[in-house]
């Protein structure tokens, strides 16, 4: 921690400074300027509450140097992470991982269609949500623990792994009971006794990032989970908030080798929920590819026209199948190459 | 709804959209431009759907002119609603509510000292974090059931009533035996399990807005609460996120009579968390009361250089009753004046 | 400027950075920590290019302390600075000076009308574009020339001094003769050579903050203009590009104090680019004043539905007088009270 | 355009909206729903000012569905264009075309020594900034007119086209004499003065994305240019301003498909400009292509540790081969299938 003071503090102010931090277990250090003086924190163990330094007399800035992560950081674990969702296993060297299926679960003939679909071109996990989070009341909520059922048995029919999205505690075992990976939604990321509760599962997790979260908080949330002991942790690029609207969202596909640098989890993207634009989806879907992400996940309805939710994003079923071609032959290329992707 | 049509759309593509807002139960009503065709939509109660719709050959845009709220808007519901807490009313007509107290309970002293100051100094309602959403996992969590007790003890000591964040379901009954009011944070706005869940009570709730929540999407927030029975609610503005950095958040304060012309909710604002600056709070405090404001949330602290959360925003006692007297001051004159303040 | 290297820096990297400290002519001071080390840079007189620091090896980031400006920063000039245009003064401690008239130059007698009508509810400055600023080249670009002519001579007939908006460098003659201060559009905020052409008059400028632009980088183009030797500069804030729609910008009336404190030079504000919003324009014009605003630039035309621009948020004269009273009767307020409003 | 009422519109305010929409010379359809009447406005050949409308009585929204442009759209010019530099030519179905060099031309070793790496590994056109828009005044300028002379020498000495930046219309004609192509930079996409003077050029240009500008007002933007019948125009996207600062800005890489879907002009990506990250060029250089950018450009200096601008971002002659390699042998593969990328 740098603490920056005014231009005209008083030599009494700097010395109340030193002994605040003083007072806190720390050491701190002048660091006299042309211009001003700085005090360099030093001793502590990690990021530092600053309240009780910053609105001290003649202060004029706390700068933090330390993260308010450590667990998830490459930094103090240098190893890739790789989580395994039944017999598919995500993270660095292994070939991108494809999680794909409809928005919502709609019906029992939808699932399986759709199922069907994704098994065929090449998918390696089944999504589908049961419980949706909606802007507003009035629009489909989805089909709650009946529609757990229906993806759990549409996953058995096609051998598929599948990924769900849990919004409440209360639904944690039901979703554990017919799930094999849990999603935290983008609205959920900083819902943190969500996260403190699926962080003492030993399921595997995909946490989205939030749509106004920071890199920084992003990785903060990672590390409620890891910090109760699940290290089973997949993080998901779907797009951030921005002045833009002609996409849904803004996909910040930089994000991307930046995690990679940072952190020792595998990231994935979602180029549906990032630019809510069929059209987009493919050829994001490659970009990121390239971009290094341990994997995506794709919307797929087998009738998108007629689709309860996000049919305006979702691709059909020979979409898909033709996107998945590419991809394959995309990633065979990049690993006869010697070129380094990713990073 | 208008669907757009692209300049170079066949009839049959029109007919097509026509016939699929038919199969809806709507009515189509083709208008031909002179660079390309637009098709209103007809007939429909509310917000609808527009999957169906915005994947067709030829559309270009779709473009929604109902909104995803209607029991809160003014529109539907032109008086404004009062919302009562304890003995405290909040909305048109009445005086600002003051709600004041620390970020965090953290022990019998600090709250019984806070609450004598907030009381003292002409405060009417007592704020104070129990549970305590929080970047990292490393940080102070809130005392929680205990932190509850405490803040009902000073409250009851000073005769206030109290207000406090709830995270999540199973905190519910909790803070309804605690608490004369329940707040939802602003990382919690989209949690719709919780907003369901609040509105089916009979406890007021105060609703932060989101930190990327546009206003459409906070009045359907609010909407999921009114939609279950609880008309007892308080909006709050308490700052975006924006690429501004030298504050906090963004104090968005156009919000406030904007919302007062949407819905007939009433709304107060949070210059604590929205500036995250101790030296602009009572300014800011006193411009949300020119625009407009119902109430104001304030964050004091006894000792902010002691404070566990948020000291760098919190005011001290005496600061806090120099703010009041100036309140009281600027109430009086617009009070006093024939002048539209607000709207 | 600070420099943190990582966790797993070495020791020869962190030699290798300290010697290209040195090499910049400045100190170097190592701070170890029990995580990494941080390197504190000394000696320098202002912002530090970090260029030749940020990629050498083991450097994770680099932190500045010095802000790109100095002759705008209170720091090393604590007196408000005071800006004269005709007999109307701007700044610290005088009443606050109320800008008005159309958003363009239209005719004349648009313009008499708006002068006489603005006059008379009591304005200090008559503005009024001539050169535009438009999104689309089929939108109505203003008069140029004709329009100063016309704007000069409508502050003549009502004696008010008039600003207006000067967009390149060969206008600069042409509105110095016709105009007694100069406006910088948001667009233009870093058209440096602009700025630098502006910083080199005697006439007094006005500078509006660009649409994403930093409070940082907003003084940072005010330091181009005191850098060429003119100090008669008055600084803008009209609302800056966030992800909310609901208005044309988000007005962010926070920035007003903040610069107060940051700066020595006026701030003030327009509320009607702000809000875009006409009846969001008298109770944030309100606000702002209570904010610290030492003047406001609001737009007014005679017959707004009529306005070949931004008709919607012109007020027309009544609303305006209306507001005016407003304006002063809360003045009067202010300045009886011993409140300390703004700062 | 689409003109919503209120709730509670009377009928004589939709009369008199009708009227007013007549007056200015287009017809009125109103379509009357459920909740609130809407009249759609037909017979307009392009966008309309709203002013006169958006005020009335009754009238709640006014939604428009013509775009600010029409001359850079693909729906009135479905061919795509080709842009021709020197010999070298940029757009669809070409290969992609790098232009890459240092930020800043700062001596003739430099330029000589940064044109032969970049042109030895396979770059097509040699950039270099001799007049550099830096945030604060007291940062390097740029040479100037010396600048030009050395960056079209180091262009000659290996037979590449040149392109740099041209900040003010003074400047058009040395950079013309000097320059193959001109580039607008991001800060003066909206400097509308000079888009007209370099859309009366015959040169070729290239436009950045503004910081804060929606794809809609860089498509507007463009129209200047080709209104005044300069086709010679090429795009490109070199990030945005959004609330993450772990990059310098957010790259936008979406915009690439979705501008080659809105507009027959090409579009390249400046991933050192969208990054501000060294680590993260050669990734994103890699991503874009997929995405279907028609071009590159590219820092590079051959001594990135002593650059006197961006060096944080740049890649050195290396770093530079090795990408360049990378991108032929991944062009290579994309050309060699029959997969779409792009588009």
């Amino acid at each position: 921690m740098l603490i920056v003071m005014h231009h005209s503090a008083q030599q009494r102010e700097i010395e109340q400074v030193r002994a605040a931090v003083q007072a806190m277990g720390l050491r701190a250090e002048p660091i006299p300027g042309s211009e001003r003086t700085a005090i360099g924190v030093l001793g502590n163990q990690g990021y530092v509450e600053d309240s009780t330094i910053r609105n001290l007399p003649g202060v004029r800035e706390v700068i933090h140097v330390s993260k308010p992560y450590k667990l998830v950081s490459r930094d103090f674990h240098p190893e890739s992470t790789l989580v395994t969702v039944g017999s598919v296993v995500i993270g660095a060297g292994k070939p991108t991982v494809v999680m794909a299926g409809p928005c919502s679960v709609e019906s029992e003939e939808q699932m399986m269609a759709s199922a069907a679909e994704v098994k065929q071109a090449g998918a390696h996990i089944l999504r589908g949500g049961a419980f949706k989070p909606r802007t507003g009341p009035h629009s489909f909520q989805g089909l709650g623990v009946e529609g757990l059922k229906l993806l759990r048995q549409a996953g058995d029919a096609v051998n598929m792994p599948v990924v769900t999205e849990v919004m409440r505690i209360g639904q944690i075992d039901d979703v554990c009971r017919y799930a094999d990976m849990l999603q935290i939604g983008a609205r959920n990321m900083q819902n943190f006794d969500l996260l403190k509760e699926v962080g003492k599962l030993d399921h595997p997790v995909l946490l989205k990032r939030g749509m106004s979260a920071t890199i920084e908080e992003f990785l903060a949330a990672a590390e409620y989970i890891l910090a109760e002991g699940n290290q089973r942790l997949v993080l998901c690029e779907r797009g951030i908030r921005t002045f833009e609207r002609a996409t849904r969202n803004t996909l910040d596909l930089s994000v991307v080798p930046l995690v990679r640098q940072l952190s020792h989890l595998p990231i994935i993207v979602d180029p549906s929920h990032a630019t809510g634009v069929r059209s987009l989806v493919p050829v994001m879907s490659k970009a990121a590819l390239v971009a290094g992400a341990h994997g995506l996940m794709i919307e797929v309805h087998h009738d998108p026209e007629r689709a309860l939710c996000d049919g305006a994003q979702s691709l059909d079923g020979p979409a898909f199948a033709q996107l998945m071609t590419e991809l394959q032959g995309l990633q065979n290329f990049l690993s006869s190459t010697s070129v380094t992707m990713g990073m």
